[in-house]
This record gives structure tokens, C-alpha cells and sequence, in this order.
């Protein structure tokens, strides 16, 4: 066991912990179960620690020793790419804005560093976590930064996920540009579409969303690193505002400027509203197709059962041939629980006060959860629902075939009202729709044939 | 025009204006749209000004003419029940937590009671808004203790809609309890049910709102009145606090009760939280129900088709025989809304601070907006809906005779496994698993029979 | 009394009321309350049945004299620019999915084009409200068009209003840049900035949100008129759907453009959930922005203190001297009323099914809803709250000169460690913070009085 | 490693691997990130098994061998209370309605008693997940039940620590009974009240959310199980219905009974919205009290600074003395979730369709997720947060003197306008403001004192 000291005590700690006090106090406080910081942001975190520790060497603004061995326990950490919850041990629902996370990141990379320089864990006096890890930064530029990092990432993986599921769509709408089928407004039959065509706005739609979440990366690459605590730069040198800056964008690959205001990024998260609210309308594209697909899905026999997807699973512990539509449930679940997220990232931002939003860690949390969740179901919904669903012809043409709803190429014969009369008459039955304009001599039957004819049905289509 | 005067200045006012200047300045500072303060509020808020001037009269702490002149104000204004917004013309949104409101209606109490007494309007030093009007009350007594006031006469509407829907879904329950149709899980085909029961299923869940709805009343029912500014009860006799209540309670007709923690109810909205999220899970509810009746009246011939919904307005500008279901779909609407509204709810009376909600103008627009949409959209559901739709037994016998799903019956003597494997070689034909589980000798012919036969169908149903 | 007919029936309505049998079905059908369609959305689909008629006419697909009326008759409604509940007397949270408002606009045009023509009211075999004024059009493809004409309109009129909110934030940068006073994160003493800071941080914010309502202009500029029923064009000539928007676009003075796949903007409402994502993010921007001036403001004496708001109503109806934050006040409940809609925008989008969404009515009455509370808002808040604030520099210097928090200025000279706790063993008190770290001769006393002279706080401010 | 089949084809499995094919399936179905199903509801989910199984050995419908086994499977996996991803590596948000998670009960409880049989993994000849330990059961009566006896445990258990948190305010009420302080109205200063009283308000509000809590319980009590498939008991005797509701009785230990309508509760998700409903009141106050304590404590020198939270941790990375509330900051987020939630809950709810919600596990993940929260943050909240602050009696003292509010006593005795003018003319300084009453001889000296001295301050607090 080791023992550490802070302002308000000390504390024992097994001897090769990586993280310090701060963090187990943290741990303590906010025990709120098993869920952990995402992954994501701990690495965006530790590439602002390297970037921060290869600007100070640069400038000589720390020890080169010590910068060496931050830097070099930097990368140790980054190689595995694994975060895992022996030295990460926090909830994300922390109090303090997120100074708990950024302390742990500082001491579990304090501790390496002292490893690699031949130290015990602890011995802070040769690398201190405050003083050389985090030197020139605060929780407040620090956090918000490695969060924008993160997400650019994420929205990056999103952006591809939706580019290929608008691809499958694309081909999906061409599979099926030969299948006609009844439309319906307010689920009542309406005029004839193509299946092909169904899958032809999925995929307008999925344009829509790559193009916005594509877009949003613009938005996340201003930081305010080098701002410190409220924005104005206190402790941190101009000199090194400038490089720190340049260092993350090289390390992170990602085209990162410095803002020009940065107290307002240091408060200010309409940014991560507005991203947040671009992945909620992907959701609920994405909840409407899965809707479509589990309504034309429906059946096998007593539903429209115009497709059929993919078996994946056995749907029933009790009722052996059942097949469900999972994958469109869950996506549709996943829909629904980022729509939920977006209301407590929205909630979390407008309840911001003064210098900085104490509940940045919910805002972290819900979005990037948010897109993991998105990234995976748009990658399964391709996958397992898109590219493998089949349609069934025959239940399409059927549906067709019943419907009185052709009626509405009479009106710009007979007008609205005579055709309306029509279908009440003959409580909507085709054929007694045709046997009624012949007797009453609405139209001549060669041109109602012509209007009426199952080949006209194409002319419906657009 | 009359001149009236107050802390910032003088403002001049149309001569026979029952509002003053306290009126005419919040008009202009929340001039957001023609939205109105909810007339129940109103009027729940005059009756707390008549009981208010009761006790004074009664204590003798009001002149005895100026108080018979307020409370004969009140009865002119209570007597018409419309309050123009001539007189009463504030936006719901308004900043200040409801003293505009008090403010407007003391003022054309005030005015009212002036010219019974044969004054002009805006001669206060013989009536005055808020030393006599007002007098022992602040906005943060009265207003709160409106809105309950306002919200348990809407609640009990509410219930006894709510329980007439219920008594409608019951009867339907015992009208359509022969007719047997297929289940569906999932959108999926699964065991037989009859429509009986599916009403039967929704009365359950009416049956349980109506219930919430009557409990809340109980929660409604502790007022802070008497409290005045804090809870404290500052500027109002003991006396006056005790006697203000009981003449309220004479009244409102409702058994109010003075709160034991006046100042908790001054502050504290958690008791509109929880009424509002009691309107939103009815509102799921009747989402659901209509739904489902969406569903079953899709069609009529590309659809479900297993009931058919009354005709109640042509339902396509270009399609002329087409029918919606818009009762379900206005239904749905409102039902959206008022859970939206919850949102609201919630939001404000999470942003209360130490003594006062600054936001309660919001909660009270939003809780008595849903409880109006409610209210009105329940009746016409029942009405127009529930009471007129008829089955399309052919289509629910249709349905139930295509379906594989009777093969579950089988699963006790051939066991899962085999069962499931039969539904796949015969790819969901009944006839041919029929056929398929004598070739294989899994059970003889008899048995199958027995199982199978369609009066079997009936047990199914429970 | 006049009588009309439908496929239902028949009904007497008034001689003289401009709406129709459809119109009258429709108002018993959903008698929700007195909230009415958004006379916006009536403005803009008076426009399309003029451009229809227009187009028409070009093309003589329609008689020209009933053209020429029809024309004229929306003319003589747009004139007025009054949609007043006699002729328009709908609820917005109609079933439908708008036929009902679209019903009523063709009525009211076709009666007033009959008046002008010289005929009766109902008098329909000479314009005929679905065969003439709605010719070639449907709810489907009329409705979604009027609701983007009418979002942008508003759209321009909230940009116009950031844009103007924007300068003023600028001018108080301006004007308090002088003012140095103490941040405060998570509520707590933070380093110095200055009052002029804080409003570029809420300029930088609010320009944001200028630049985000005024691009999304772009995405509702693409529209479907001349889809009709299902998006496939059925019952509409190529020639008039070319027509018909180019006459539009002339009307609206708006850059409109036929949507490549008409079909996909009948059914996905992917960017109203876009739009009013972005509204809701000006709403969380509003919300902070209030919430920072409500609590510089709190007080006069017993809080901050550090701004006072212009003072526009009396506070209070029994604390005579009280003035409240009503601006910031009503603000911030506007904004929770927009983060409140734009839930029911996002659940309606994302419960459409098939061709349609049938609960467009609410995403439109919302989406307006909203875009009407901000207008509105933004304006008062920049004229009544933002412009006529002055700080108070007195209380400013005073919370500045308490605090310890200037210690962080030592922490590149001493270390954290030794800085907290010097903090902690002085309990926080500046002068014995500096009598300790003289006497434990941390720093001599020269650097000392360099880093902590009041003159020094002003270099926090970046 | 082993091979098993289902309908779809084979899988190799690992030779230990407790979980068979169908979990396996939807392990890659539903590949969504590391969340796991909430250990509450797996073990619940085993409880129900055993009553099952229990049932079907009294009633001798199952082979008494097979039986026992599976009961001591049961016995087994609830005994260590340990549910780990080995064995249920499913994720929350699946589709199917949860059969994936009863699938993988079922699997590991027949493989766990296979091996206590002495058979292999996968030997399901001997003990079948599904004939033997789904007997009689379906996921649609499996998993609600479960829910609920999850539910009641977790509600139990949140009951409990709101009791100790209504104690602990309700002792700080006492001992801060004495301590007068400022009340605010809209964050402007009002009548004295004591810190105490704010405790008891706080007291009040929990107070009611105790009771709301318990008092849900009773709502959770109705159980469909025995319903199987679609709430008609297909598959399942009567007398294992009865039986196996009264063994899961003694089993939980909670008064469970079997719904009077049990399809209702298959399809019926209202009862989960109204609990989550009533988490989400909670929240609210939750909240609500963290906002008022973040205020009181905010400075310590430049804020109201009137308590002061226990120090638990380092406040900045980069300002040493900064302490932060980080409890009432983490019990906000927690709240905020718990409100987001609640939506998630509502909005899958309300989507459910015919007799199956599909979206019960996004239901069951959110509501059992709140709960947690709400469980480990209300006990933090008291420990840690109100257990421990202490009132700065000095600052509460400091903010009483400066402010003029207490001229609201003279009301009485001049006029609400004379008061106005009177903090009008002097600008709200207590000092001037007696002057000028006194040159202006609205009241004579001796009157003046006794209504200002301070010893009235305290009848304010009533």
C-alpha cells in the first residue's frame, strides 16, 4: 500500500495503482454503479496530455526528463487502446464538470510516467500530475476539447455507417424498381408506387443524415484549449496556446483550430445541442423505416406481407415458426433511447451557469452514447435487415388488385364528387365501380377500360 | 382616456378599461401571440378574490362597503363565466410568476367594483387592486392555489370522461365477444384472441387513468393560500388565514384544506409533476388504443381490414372514396402533445429556486392546455369512434385461417424443436404441416385432428 | 341557409359563410378548443392554390373565367392578410393529415370566387372547390409546401431578430469592457474576467444560431407540389407541376425548387425535426443566456448584484419595492415551451408510416408554434432586457477584492500542492493567504506583491 | 467445443459455454456496445423459472427428475447473485421483446442442470430450455413479471432511502431552526425566512415522494404470467396458473397476484409509465433541492456563501483552494437522466401495437436504470451532501440587514403605492427609506421602530 495526501487528507492506496487520490476520492462520491467514462474521450484526454507535454518541451516550458516520460506513457496508453476500469474506475455521471476524469487521466499518466522513469507510483515530487501532467490546463479547456476530439471521431464512423446504408437502399430501390405496389396515406390504400421506389426515399432520407452528421465535424473542431480555467488563458503561456494547438491537430489527425473566443466554448454548448439534435433526426428517419418495414413485414399470413426479412433468430419461446422483425425493434429501440439522450444533452446545456456548464459529463456521456449506439445499429440495420430482405410479388400485386383507390384516374373524367358517389355505391368494389359508370353512362367503356387497365397501373407510378 | 400611475411612471388607459396600469405594462412586455391565460384560471382565481374579501368582511379588516362591492364585482364576473380578453388579455408565458395575472385580475375587480359603487374606472383610493382587492394575499399564495382550484374542476371532466370511454370499451368488449381473430405480437401472426377481448384489454387501461385521475384530486386539494409571499404568511392574519379557506371551500364546492407547510407548497411543483406525468400516461394509452385501431381499420382492402371505423368526413382532396381515420389520428396527436407538455411541466418545476417558481405561468399554460385537449379529445373518441366502428368478421375469419401459428398447440406433444422444424420445411403452409406431421408419424391422425380442428380454434381465446 | 352535400350526407350552413360542407364536418369532428391553424400555414396555401390556378391557366387546363375568379378570389384573401375563425375556424391537431385545412382553403377560395363571380355561396357546378381550386393538387404534396413557405417566411423574420439580438450583445461587449469582475464556475469563485466577456460569450453564441436558422433556409426551399396523392405525380400534368412551382416561386419571392423525389418529402419530415432541432438549440442558448442575467442580477442586496435590470412592471402585489427578471423570465419559459415542441416535432416525424404521415398537423403547428414564441421573444429581450441593463461596478469590484481564488497565480511558482494548502490552513482569507506564504517563505515578498497587485487582475482577462 | 441447431442452421459453441444457440444468435444480432442486461431482471427472470418449475412438480406436469434439476440449476445461479457476461452477455436494447433474454435463461438454467445431471452442455434431449424450462411459458408473461418483481425490489429499496433522506432534512430543519436568513422570490430578495423552513420544505417534497413511491408497489403487484403468448394461457393448465403465481409469491416474497385480465398486462405498458413517471417527480425535486443548495453554498466569497457543502474532493486542476458541490451537481445529472428516461419509457410505451409492446426491453432498461441511479444518488445526497453542510449564520445575517423587503410590513400601515414610492425615491436603502417615512410623517417613530426592529425580522418567519 501506498498513502497520498491531499487538501483533505490522506489516503491508502494498493501500491501499483495507477491512478491517485483524486481519483478514489471521486470514486467514492460518485459510486452510482457500473457504467463507465466512454473510452473514446479518455483517449481523445490522453492525446491532449501528449499534446500539452510535447508543446512544453518544445518551448522548455517543462523539464525534458519529465516531458520524455509523459509523453512516452502517453503512448503506452494509447497502444492498448484500452481503457480499462482498474485505472479508469469512474462513473460518468461525476460532479465537478469532469475535473474527476481529467484527474484520474493525470494521475494514471503521472504513475506511468513514473514507472517508466524508474519510480514508484506516488512519487509525485518527480512528476507531479497537477504541476507537469496538466501543467498550463484546467478541466475547463482540457475536457470540452478531448469531448470534441472524441465525438469528430465518432461522427466520422457515423458518417461512413450512413454513406453505405444509403448505398444499400440505393441498390434496393433498383432490385425492386420493377415491383409495383399499393401505396398508403394514414395506412388506407392510396394511389400505386414501386417497391423500388419505397426504398428510394429511405435513401433520400439517409442522404439527408450523412450529409448533416458529415457536415457537423465543422462545428466540433474549434477549441478552446489553451483557455484554461474560464477562458482568458490564465497560467498558460501565448507561446504555448499556439503549439498545443498545432501538436493535437497533428496527433489527432483531425483539422483542429484554436477559437477565436474561447471562453464562450469554455460555457457554451449549443454546439453539442445541435449535434445531438442532427443525430436525433437521423433517429427518427431511422425509427420511420423500421416502422415501414415491420408494417409491410407483418404477417407472414395475416399481415400486408409485401417483404419478408431476413430469419435471424427464433421469435418465440412458445410459438415455434414465429419469425420477428428484431432488427428493425431494435433499431427502433435505439431510435427512441437517442431521442431520449437528446433531451438531457439539451436539458444539461440550457441549464449551464455563468463561466461553465457544470453537467458537461451527462452532455459527454448521452452523446457519445448516442453515437455508439447509432454506429453499431446502422451498421446491423445494413447488414442483417437492408441487404437481405426479400419482396413478396405476389401479396403486392394482391393488395393491388383489391383496391377501388384507381378510381381517382376517373376524377379529371367524371369530377370528385360523381367518383366519390361511385365508390359509395359500390361500397368500394371495383367491379361494381366499372358495372356503375357503364349503366350510368359516366364514361364510355372503351375509355374506362383504357383508364382502368392493369398496365395503366405503371402510368400511377411516376 | 384615464390616467393611471405606478413606480416606473404614468401610462394613459381607454376611460372604461377594466384593467390598469400594472395590466397594460405586462401587455407590453410579453407581447408573444395571441395565446390567452386559460379561462379556468381565471375564474378560479376571482373565486379566491371573493373568498378573500368574505373573510375580511367577516373579520371586519375591510371596509364592510368596499368589501360587498368586491365580492358583488366577483359575482358579476364569475356570473357570465367568459373572460374576453378584452378585459383579461395577458400571453400564458409571461415573466414574473403570475403577478401580471393577479395584477389583471385585481385590477378589474377593482374597476368592477368601482363602477357598482358609482366610481369611474382607476379611481383606486376608494377601491384599490392591491390594498383592498389584494389585501392579505400575493401572487404566490393565490396564483398556485388557483391552479388547483382550476385543475381539480378539469380533473374531475376528465374522470368522468375517462369513465365513460371505459364503459364504451366494455360494451364493445361483450358486442364483439364471438368475434375470434388472429393475434398478432410483434406485427406479427400469433395466437387467437377475439376483438372482444382487445376492447376488453383497452377498457383495463382506461379503467386504470380514470382511477389515477380521480386520486389525484386528493393531491390538489392542500393550498398555500394565506402563506402570502414566502409561506410565511406576512401581511395576514391568523384569523383571515383559517377563514379564507373555509369560505373558499364554500365556494369552490371542492375540499380544500389549508396546507400544513404552506411555504413547502409556495415553492415546491413536484404535485403538477406528478399529475402531469398521470395526463401523459394516459395520453400512452390512448395512443396505443388508437393505434391499434389504426391498424385493424387499415385497408379497407390492401390492409388489415378487421374493423371499419364511421364515416365522418371525406378523407382525400384527390382520392375520392378514401376514408381516415382521423378520430384515432386526432387522437394521437393530442396524446403526442400533452406528452410534450409533460416535458414542459417537468423542465419548469425543475428550475424552481429557494422560495418560488419563477416558471409557474408555464406549468399552469401546460397542465390545464393538457387537460383541455384531453377532455374534449376522450369525448370524441368515444363518441365518434369507439361507439360506431363495426367488425369485418370475414376479414378477422380470413386472417385466423391462413395462420400457421396453430401449430403451437402441437409444441406439448411433438415439443418445440420438431414443431419449429415443420414450420420451416412447409414454409408456414397449414396444410402441408398437416400433411408433413402424418408422413413423419409424430402424432396420429386422430390427435391432429382434434388439435387442429377450427371450434379449437375457440380455446385459444382463453 | 344554405344546403351541401358529401358522400356522407347532406348539411344546412349559414348563406353567407365562405366554408364549406367539409369544413363544417371537420370542425365537430375535432372541437378540441379555441387554438386555430397558424395563419402563416393559411397564408402560404393560399399562395399554392393561386400559383395552381396560374399555372392552369397558362396552360388552359382549367376554364379561364373560373381561373380569372379563382385568382381573384385569393387575391382579395391574401389582401386582407386576415385569416379570421369565421371562415377558417379549424383546431391545428386535426386527423387528416391537413386534407381538412386544405379542404377549408379550397372552400373558402371557391365561395369567393363564386361571389365575385355573381353566384351563391355552395354553388359549386360553377367552381367547383376540389375539381377547380384544387385541381391537380392533393393535401399531400399542398400541405408540406404551404408549411415550408410559411417556415421560411418566419424563419427569415427569427434570423433578422438574432441578427439584431447578435449587434446588441456586441455593443454591451463594448460597452462593459471595463468592467472587470469575478468568474464563477460550478457557481464558485473562479478567475477574474470581465462583464464585457461575459456578453461575447453570449454574442458568439447567438451568432451561432443566426447563422444556423438562416442556413436552414436551404433544406425547406426543395418542395413536392405537383406529387399530388403519393408523391408519384397521379392526376397532374408534367407541364403544370413545372409550372406550378415556378409561379410559386414568383409569389413567394422565395428561391422554391421541385424536389428531385417529390415522393420522399410526402413522407419523411426529417427537416422539420432538423429545423426545430435548430430552434430548440436557440432555445438552449436563450435559456443560459437568462439564467446568467437572473442570477447577476438576483439581489439587489442579498444577491450578486452585479447587474440591474431595467425595471418595466411592478415585482410584486405585496412587497411593494420587489422588481423580477420578467424578461429573462418569460425568455426562459419560451425556450422551455420550444424544447417542449420540438419533442412532439420529433415523435410526430417519427411515427409517419408509408406514404404519409398522418400527424403533420402537429409537427406544423409546433414548428410554427415555436418559431412565433422566438420571434416574438428575442425581440423583447433585446429591447426590454438586453439594451436597457447596466451593471453595477461597485459590487463587481467587491466580489472580486473577497476572493482567494487569485492564489492560482502562484501555483507556476510554488506548486498546487503548496498553494491548496495554503489556502486551507488561511481558510480562504487573501491576507493571511499572503502573511503565510511570506512567513513559510514560500515566495519572497517582492514576486509576491507583483502577482497578487490588483493591477494584476486585470492580466486574467486574457 | 460443441454444435447445436436451431431452425435457421447450426452454431459451434465453446464446450462450458452456459448460454446455447439462441443467445448466441442474438449476441451478433444485437452487437451494440457493452451494456448488459440489468441483473435485477435476470434474476427475477430465474425466479420465475423456479416457480415454474416448482409448479410443474407438484402438479406433476413435468418429469420430477427434470424438475429438480432444474430448480437446483435455479438455486445455483440466484446464490452467488452474480449474473456475469459469460454466461448473459446480452444487450439491453434487443429486438424481440425480450425473447432473447428469456431464450438465454432458459439456456443457461437447462445447461447449468444438465451439468448437475451429469450430462454435457448442449444435451438438451435430457433438459430442454425450451420444453422443459420454458414449459407452460412464453416471453410475453415471463418478462413482464420479472420486470415487475424487479421493479418492486428496486422501488423497495428507493422507498427505504427517501425515508432516510426525508429524516435527515427534517433533522437539519430543527437544527437550523434559529438560523434566520433572507427568502428569495425570482432570485430577488423577499421576507426573512429560517434555513431551517428551507429544510422543511425540501422534507415536505421528499416526504411526498416517499409516499408516492411506496405506495406504486401496490400497482406493480398484478402479474400476467400464466397468460403465455397473448394473455390467454394457451399452452399453460389452469391449475399450473394458479400454482405457479402462488409459488412466485413465496419465492419473492412480495404479495404478487394474477392479473383478472392478464392480456391486458401483456399489451399494456401504462403501469411502467406511470412508476417512471413518478422517478421522474422525484427527479424533480431531486433537483430542485440541488439547484437551492448550490445556490446557498455558491462564493464561498463573491456568492451567497449562506452554507457550505463538505469539501470531498479537490475542486480544479488548476485552482488550488477551489472547492466544488460536486454531490448536488452529480444528483442533478442523475435527475436529468432519470428525466430523459422517462421519456424513452413514455415514448416506447406509447408505441406498443396489438398484443405486444416490441420495445418492452428498451422499457425495462430505462426504468430499472433509473431506479439505480435514483437509489445510489439519493443515498450520496445524504451522506455526503446534507448530512454534512453547515450554515454560514454570519453571511445569512449579513444579506437580512442589507435589504429593504422588509418595508413590506408597513403596507398595512401606508398603502402599497406609498410603500412603492417610498423604495422608489430612496433606492431601496433601509436607512433612507425610515427617514424619508419619517419627514413625510407617514408614521410616527415609535410605530416605525417597532415594525423595523430587528427582533420583528422573526415574526416574518411565521
Amino acid at each position: 500500500m501506498r498513502i497520498e495526501t491531499d487538501k483533505i487528507g490522506t489516503l491508502e492506496l494498493p501500491e501499483h495503482t495507477l491512478y491517485g487520490i483524486h481519483t478514489a476520492r471521486a470514486r467514492q462520491n460518485f459510486c452510482l454503479g457500473s457504467d463507465l467514462v466512454n473510452p473514446a474521450l479518455l483517449k481523445a484526454m490522453i492525446l491532449v496530455k501528449k499534446a500539452a507535454a510535447l508543446a512544453h518541451l518544445e518551448l522548455k516550458e517543462l523539464d525534458e526528463q519529465k516531458a520524455r516520460f509523459i509523453i512516452q506513457a502517453c503512448d503506452k496508453l494509447l497502444e492498448n487502446n484500452t481503457y480499462n476500469k482498474e485505472s479508469f474506475p469512474l462513473h460518468p455521471l461525476q460532479g465537478g464538470a469532469g475535473t474527476s476524469t481529467n484527474m484520474n487521466v493525470n494521475e494514471v499518466i503521472a504513475n506511468t510516467a513514473l514507472s517508466l522513469a524508474g519510480y514508484h507510483c506516488g512519487e509525485y515530487s518527480y512528476i507531479h500530475p497537477l504541476d507537469d501532467v496538466n501543467k498550463s490546463q484546467s478541466t475547463n479547456d482540457v475536457y470540452p476539447t478531448a469531448l470534441r476530439i472524441a465525438a469528430i471521431y465518432k461522427v466520422r464512423q457515423l458518417s461512413r455507417q450512413l454513406s453505405l446504408l444509403q448505398e444499400a437502399l440505393q441498390n434496393r430501390e433498383q432490385d425492386f424498381e420493377a415491383v409495383i405496389k399499393l401505396g398508403r396515406t394514414e395506412l388506407m390504400d392510396a394511389l400505386p408506387i414501386t417497391l423500388g421506389q419505397e426504398f428510394g426515399c429511405y435513401a433520400q432520407a439517409i442522404a439527408r443524415d450523412r450529409w448533416r452528421i458529415y457536415k457537423v465535424e465543422e462545428r466540433l473542431r474549434q477549441v478552446n484549449l489553451g483557455g484554461t480555467a474560464v477562458g482568458t488563458g490564465s497560467n498558460a503561456s501565448k507561446k504555448y496556446t499556439y503549439k498545443v494547438v498545432e501538436r493535437l491537430r497533428d496527433l489527432s489527425g483531425l483539422g483542429l483550430a484554436y477559437a477565436e473566443y474561447p471562453m464562450d466554448l469554455t460555457q457554451n454548448n449549443d454546439i453539442f445541442v445541435e449535434v445531438s439534435g442532427l443525430l436525433k433526426t437521423c433517429a427518427v428517419n431511422l425509427m420511420k423505416i423500421s416502422s415501414d418495414l415491420r408494417l409491410m413485414n407483418s404477417g407472414p399470413n395475416g399481415g400486408l406481407g409485401e417483404i419478408r426479412l431476413e430469419e435471424l433468430q427464433a421469435g418465440s419461446t412458445i410459438m415455434p415458426g414465429k419469425v420477428n422483425p428484431v432488427i428493425p425493434e431494435m433499431v427502433t429501440q435505439v431510435a427512441m433511447d437517442v431521442m431520449a439522450k437528446d433531451q438531457a444533452v439539451s436539458f444539461a446545456a440550457a441549464s449551464g451557469q455563468l463561466e461553465l456548464n457544470a453537467f458537461l459529463p451527462l452532455i459527454a456521456h448521452n452523446i457519445l452514447g448516442s453515437l455508439d449506439l447509432l454506429i453499431s445499429a446502422v451498421q446491423l440495420f445494413r447488414e442483417h435487415c437492408i441487404l437481405t430482405l426479400i419482396p413478396n410479388e405476389e401479396n403486392c400485386k394482391k393488395h393491388l388488385n383489391n383496391t377501388s383507390v384507381l378510381i381517382t384516374a376517373l376524377v379529371p373524367f367524371i369530377g370528385y364528387d360523381a367518383a366519390a358517389l361511385a365508390v359509395k355505391e359500390c361500397h368500394g368494389n371495383s367491379d361494381e365501380i366499372k358495372q356503375y359508370i357503364l349503366e350510368n353512362e359516366l364514361l364510355p367503356k372503351e375509355t374506362l377500360d383504357t383508364i382502368f387497365s392493369i398496365s395503366k397501373a405503371s402510368t400511377y407510378i411516376g
